[in-house]
C-alpha cells in the first residue's frame, strides 16, 4: 500500500496520473485544476487572497482571524508557553484553564507574535545572480549576505510605505533551493490570550491518545491581536466558523505553516536521520521524559513545574519515534533509492543537463560523510544539547549578542541580522518564569550526556568539568546567575561587550568557555557540510524540475500553504475508521484518572449537554507539524473545523505521503459551540464568534 | 576495514585463508592447528582438560578456581547482586567495598552458583530421530520434550554414579540447531563473598569509561565454592596466577562461557533487530535510566537502592546503542546479504542439497512477520516488559508453579522441567531485599508504557487499569503483596494451587488475569515463529556447514568456548591505543568527584605504591558479554589476567568480529597483587593465591 503513493510520483515521470490529495501547494501556485477537476470547487483568486489574509502564523503554531476585532483561533497546545508563562508552582493555567469575560482581563502571552502574509516576491534570480561563478563555499556566504540585504531593503522600504506600513520581511527557500522568495508579513507582537479550555479536556486521553483517531480533544485556544496603539486589531479579513461543520466526503482545504518535511532528501539524508539523528534524539528525549516524570512525582508544585516540558517531550518522542519507523521501512527507503535512480538516468540521457547539473546526490553524500564526522560535538556545543538550561540560551544570545552587533548586518552570525532583532529582545525582556530545580535538571543532566558522547577526554569536557561533577557544576552556575531577571538580560544586551564582561555571570563565562570552538564547529558545517549541500540540493530540485515539471510542491518549510482533501476517515485493519467522534464517548472513556479524567466543569453540566455533539473529525488533507491550530475550511471559506493533530500513520507524512492511511484531525466546530455556551458560559466570545 | 573480516569468512568458501583470531570455539573443535601455525602453541588435551575443569560458570559471568580450596577468582561486576543483596539504603558494599579476613566472616551469595563442565555428550542423532517426519509445529513440541527427558535421566544416571556424583545436565543448542549436545556440570550452590574492593576502583571512570580503554579498573572480587556440608569445596583443577603477567604479542587464551553472539542470524532476523527490538529496548532503558538517576538524586538512600540497577542498566544501554550502530553501518548487512546469496547459490547448484534445504531463508523471513506482528503483547504481557517488578516475576513464578508442577516434567513449560527446580526454588529462597520504593519506580513506569505502546484500549491494559491510574495500581499492588517474604515465597510456592488460591495475593491475582492471554501469545509465539525458525536455522546450518565445512564455530550460548590471540593495542584514528595502563595514570585521571574518584583506602597508601605497576591490559581475543570474569591464559596454562571488558569496537563482535578493532580487556594480575597488599592487606588471600 505504502508503495502505491510513491509509484504515483514515480508516475510523473512518464505520464499523466490519478493524483493523491497529496502536497503542501505554495499561494502562488495552487493546484486549482486538480481540485476543480476531482471536487468541482472553483478556488478562486479572490477565496485564496480571503485565505491568506485570514490566515495567521504564531511563533510556533499557525492560527485564524474569526471576527473583525483581532480575535484568533488556534489549538490549545499551541498557548502551552502562555499558559505556563502565566503559571506559578502553586497554580496552572495549563491545569486550570482561562477565560476572560471582558476584554480588560485578557492577558499578554509575551513570546507570542501573530503574523499575517500581506505579499510575495520571487527573488530567485537575485540570489543566482549574487552567486554566480563562486564556489561552494563563497557562494554559501554571499548567498546569506544577500538574503540579509534584501530583506532589511524590503523591510526599510515598507517602513516608508503608507499603504501597508513596516511589514517583516523573511527569505524562504522552497525546493532546497530551487527557488527564493521574500515574504512579507504584517506582525502583532502583541497578543494575549482569550480562553483555554482546562488541559484535562483539551487534551483528553493525554500522551497515550496523541496521534490517535477516534479522538475526543477541545485542544482549542483564543486569543487577540492587539495593534501598537494597545486596541484590539482591526481584522477586516477573517473567516466566519459554520458551526454545523462539514458531511462526510465534502470537500475540506486547509491553510497554514507546515513546519517541516523532508519529502526531497536524497537517500544519503535520510540515511543519516535513520541511522544516527534520530535514535540519538530519541535517547536523549527518552531519558528526559524520564526524569521529569520522577521529578514530578515528588512534589505538586514539580508536577506543575514539569507540566509543560513534559507534554512537549513526550509529542516529540511519539513524532521521532514513528519518523524512526517511517524510514526503517525499507520500501521507503528503496522507493526513494528507485526514483533517484531514475532522475539520474533522465539527468543523464539528456546531454545539457548532465552537463550543468552532474552527480549532486553523490556530492550530498560526501557531505553528509563530514556532518557525520562533526555531528556529536557539533551537536552537544554549537546546537545546545550539551547545554539544555533557558538561562544559558540568554547567556549563549547576549554574549553573541556582544560581539555580533557591532559588525554590519550582513557580516554578522545571519540569527543577528538587524531584521532578526526585535524577535530576539522581544524574548531576552519577557518575564516567563525561571525555575531553578527544572534548570538543575535539564543542564546537569545534558552536561552528563555531553561527557557521555563526546568523552571524558574530550578538551571541552574537560575544561567545563574539571574537579566538579556535572550536578556541581550546574548547581554553581545556576546560582551565580542573574540572567533569569528580564531586566538584568536587557541591560546586558543594550550595554554590549562592557557591560557582558563586566557582569562576571558564571553562565555567561561558560558560554564564552565554549564559544571559539562551537564556532569554529559552525563554521566547519556551514563550509563543507552546509554550503556544498545547498548547492548540490539545488541542482537536485532542478533536476526535479526538468523530470516532474512544476506541478510537485515543496518541502514544507513553516510558510503559508494550502492542502486539499475531504471528510474522511479510513481502513485500519480491515475496518473502517469513522470520520467523526461524539460527545457522549467521552464520558464512557473517563476512568476518573488522567489523562482519562473529564474536567469538573464538564461533569457538573453532564445532563445539560447534547450527547450526540459531534467532537473531533478526520480528513485526508496532507498537513505536518507546524499545522496545528489550522482552519479546516470549507468550499465558501469558512471554518468548519479546526487541525491540531494527523493520525498516527500521518507522522511518516514527513518523508512521503501515504494517501490511504495519512488523515488530519481537526476539533469539530459544534463541540466548540456547545463547550462555550453550556460549560464555559463564554456568552462574549460566543457572540463575537457568531 | 570492516568488511575485510567478512572477505575471510566469504574465502572459507573457495580456498584457505590467513585467519583472524576469530570464534569461540567448543573445547571438543579447538582450532588446535591454527593456534600452532600463528603462535607455535601446542594445545594439548591435558592442556584443555585443566583450564576446562578450572574454570567456572556462575550465573551471570565466568570466574576460575585459583587455589585448591574453592577460591573463585572473577569480576567485581559479576558479584553486584550479591553486593546489592548484602547492603541496605544505610550501607552499601558496593560503595564500601568487602574482605573476609578469615573464612567464618564469607557471606553467602544467595542467588550464586558455580558450575564446573565435567563431561559433554553430542546428542544430535537422538534429537534429530526423536522430531523426523513431524511438521515445524510438532517436531518444536517434542524436541523440547525430548531434551527434558535427556536431562533428567541424566540428572538420575549422575545421582547414582559414585565417580561423578551428582551433575546438572543441561541441553545445549550449537550452529543454531546444527548440533544438539548434553553438557553435564559439577554445580556448587553454596558461594560465598571474599573480598570486593570499593566500587570506585573496581569501576573507576564509571558509565563514562564503560568499553573505553586505556582503562583503569581493578574489576575483580573473589569467591568461595563450598561443598553440600559447608566446607570449603575441594578443587585440585585450579589456575595458578603468574602476577608479572604477559607481555606484549605473548599469545593468550579465554576461556568462559561467551552468552550470546548473533553472527549466524539471517539478515531478516538482523533487520527485526535494527528496527523493532533494539529501538524498542534501548527507548525502554533511556527512560528507566532517568527515572533512577532522579530517583538517586533525592536522598542518600535513595542513591543506595538504586546502585545496583542503575549501573546495570547504563551497561546495557551502551551495549545496545552500539549494536543498533553495527546494524546501521550498511556494510554490515550488505556483506551479510552477500554471504546468504553465496550459500544460497551454492545450494541450489547441489541438487541434494537443494532438495533437502529449500529455501530456509525466505521461511525465516515470513516467521520474522509473523514475530513482528505479535511482537508488542508478547513484549508486554509473556517477556515481563509490562510488569517490571521482583514481586510480580515471584507472582509469576508461583502462581505458574502451581498450573505445571501438578503435571509431568515434560508436558510442562520447559523452565518448570523437574532440573530447572532447585534453581527456581533458591531464587525464591533467597532473603533478597525488595524496596517498595523502588518497586513502585519500575512497576508504575512499566504499566505505563504498557499503556502507551499496546493502547489504552487494548483488552488487558483495560482489564488491568479500569478506573486507576499506573500509579495507583502499582501502589496498591506493592503495598497489598507479601511476596517480598521468602518465607511466604515457599510457603505458597510448596502450598501449591490451593495455597496460592487461598492467598488472595493482588500481585499473584494479576499475575493470574494476565496469564491466559500472556500463555496464548507464547503458545503462537513458539508455534509459528519459534517451530518454523528453528527448523529453518536447522537447515542454514547444513548448508552452512555443507559449503563451509566444520572450521566455523557456533553462536555463544552461555557454554565453555576457548579463544585465541595475543596481548596488542590497536590503531584509532591513525594513532596506536598501547596495550597496557600503569597505576600512576589513575591519580592523574582522578577529578575527586565520581566516578572519576580514588577511593580513600588508595589515597591513604599512595605514597607506597609503585607507580608503574601494570593496571589493565588489552588483547585481540573473541568474547563477548558473559566472559565476564574469565580468566585469560597464557601458553603455560598461568592466568595472566582478568577478563572484565571489551573495548567499544567489540559490541559489534554480536553480529561480526572485525580483527583490527575488536579488543578484549583484562584486569593485570600486578595490579591485584599490589592491591591486595598494599591497600587491603588482604594477606590469607593473597596467601591462598600464591
Amino acid at each position: 500500500m505504502r508503495q502505491l503513493s510513491f509509484l504515483l510520483v514515480a508516475a510523473f515521470l512518464t505520464a499523466s496520473a490519478a493524483y493523491a490529495d497529496e502536497g503542501m501547494w505554495t499561494f502562488d501556485n495552487p493546484p486549482t485544476q486538480r481540485i476543480a477537476q476531482k471536487y468541482g470547487v472553483n478556488i478562486t483568486p479572490e477565496w485564496l487572497d480571503t485565505v491568506r489574509l485570514a490566515t495567521v502564523r504564531l511563533s510556533n503554531c499557525t492560527a485564524s482571524f474569526v471576527s473583525p476585532n483581532g480575535l484568533i483561533l488556534t489549538n490549545f497546545h499551541c498557548s502551552w508557553a502562555c499558559l505556563g508563562d502565566h503559571s506559578t508552582k502553586d497554580k496552572s493555567l495549563m491545569t486550570d484553564g482561562f477565560l476572560a469575560d471582558t476584554r480588560e482581563k485578557e492577558i499578554r502571552c509575551e513570546q507570542q507574535i501573530a503574523d499575517v502574509l500581506v505579499s510575495y516576491e520571487n527573488i530567485t534570480a537575485k540570489v543566482a545572480a549574487a552567486t554566480k561563478g563562486l564556489d561552494d563555499k563563497d557562494a554559501n556566504d554571499v548567498r546569506k549576505k544577500t538574503l540579509t540585504q534584501l530583506e532589511q531593503a524590503c523591510e526599510k522600504a515598507s517602513s516608508k510605505d503608507r499603504k501597508t506600513g513596516p511589514l517583516k520581511c523573511e527569505s524562504v527557500n522552497l525546493y532546497n533551493g530551487g527557488q527564493y522568495w521574500i515574504y512579507k508579513y504584517k506582525r502583532y507582537d502583541d497578543v494575549r490570550l482569550v480562553f483555554a479550555p482546562e488541559f484535562g479536556i483539551a487534551q483528553f486521553g493525554g500522551d497515550p491518545d496523541n496521534f490517535q483517531f477516534p479522538r475526543w480533544c477541545l485542544d482549542m485556544s483564543v486569543l487577540r491581536a492587539y495593534d501598537s496603539s494597545g486596541k484590539p486589531a482591526v481584522t477586516p479579513h477573517f473567516m466566519k466558523i459554520d458551526f454545523k461543520g462539514p458531511a462526510e466526503n465534502d470537500p475540506v482545504f486547509v491553510s497554514g505553516q507546515p513546519g517541516s518535511t523532508d519529502r526531497l532528501l536524497t537517500v544519503a539524508q535520510l540515511k543519516t536521520l535513520r541511522d544516527e539523528d534520530l535514535p540519538r534524539a530519541l535517547l536523549r528525549r527518552s531519558e528526559l521524559r524520564g526524569r521529569y516524570i520522577q521529578f514530578g512525582k515528588q512534589s505538586e508544585q514539580n508536577d506543575r513545574i514539569i507540566e509543560v516540558p513534559l507534554v512537549s517531550i513526550e509529542n516529540s518522542l511519539k513524532v521521532q519515534r514513528k519518523e524512526l519507523d517511517a524510514l526503517h521501512n525499507d520500501q521507503l527507503i528503496v522507493s526513494k533509492a528507485r526514483e533517484e535512480i531514475d532522475i539520474r538516468k533522465l539527468v543523464n540521457s539528456t546531454p545539457d543537463l548532465a552537463a550543468t547539473i552532474g552527480d549532486p546526490w553523490q556530492d550530498i553524500e560526501r557531505a553528509e560523510a563530514l556532518g557525520s564526522a562533526i555531528s556529536l560535538p557539533y551537536t552537544y556545543l554549537e546546537a545546545g544539547a550539551g547545554f539544555d538550561s533557558k538561562l544559558f540560551r540568554s547567556a549563549r544570545t547576549i554574549l553573541r549578542g556582544s560581539v555580533e552587533l557591532p559588525k554590519e548586518s550582513d557580516k554578522r552570525l545571519r540569527e543577528y541580522r538587524e531584521t532578526a532583532l526585535p524577535r530576539i529582545e522581544q524574548g531576552l525582556a519577557a518575564s516567563t518564569p525561571v525555575y531553578p530545580e527544572l534548570e538543575q535538571l535539564t543542564l546537569s543532566m545534558s552536561l552528563e550526556r555531553m561527557r557521555e558522547w563526546l568523552g571524558p577526554d574530550d578538551p571541552t569536557v574537560r575544561q567545563l568539568l574539571g574537579k566538579e561533577s556535572p550536578d556541581q557544576l550546574a548547581k554553581r552556575l545556576i546560582a551565580g546567575s542573574k540572567l533569569a531577571d528580564p531586566k538584568v538580560r536587557m541591560e546586558l544586551w543594550k550595554g554590549g561587550a562592557k557591560a557582558v564582561d563586566a557582569a562576571n555571570d558564571p553562565m555567561i563565562e561558560v558560554a564564552r568557555l565554549v564559544d571559539e570552538r562551537a564556532r569554529a564547529l559552525r563554521k566547519n558545517y556551514e563550509d563543507n557540510v552546509e554550503a556544498v549541500t545547498r548547492v548540490a540540493s539545488e541542482k537536485v530540485a532542478k533536476a526535479r524540475f526538468a523530470t516532474l515539471g512544476t506541478s510537485v510542491y515543496p518541502d514544507a518549510t513553516f510558510t503559508l500553504r494550502l492542502s486539499y482533501g475531504s471528510v474522511q476517515g479510513w481502513i485500519e485493519n480491515g475496518r473502517k475508521v469513522e470520520p467523526f467522534t461524539q460527545l457522549a464517548s467521552v464520558f464512557e472513556r473517563a476512568t476518573g484518572q488522567p489523562p482519562f479524567q473529564v474536567p469538573a466543569s464538564w461533569m457538573k453540566v453532564k445532563d445539560q449537554l447534547d450527547m450526540t455533539t459531534k467532537f473531533d473529525l478526520a480528513t485526508n488533507n496532507d498537513i505536518i507539524g507546524g499545522n496545528s491550530g489550522s482552519p479546516l475550511i470549507n468550499a465558501k471559506g469558512q471554518i468548519v473545523g479546526l487541525v491540531f493533530d494527523g493520525n498516527i500513520h500521518s507522522i511518516s507524512g514527513s518523508y512521503w505521503f501515504d494517501e490511504k492511511m495519512n488523515r488530519t484531525v481537526a476539533v469539530h466546530p459544534a463541540i466548540i459551540q456547545e463547550a462555550l455556551a453550556k460549560v464555559y458560559g463564554a456568552k462574549n466570545l460566543l457572540a463575537e464568534l457568531q
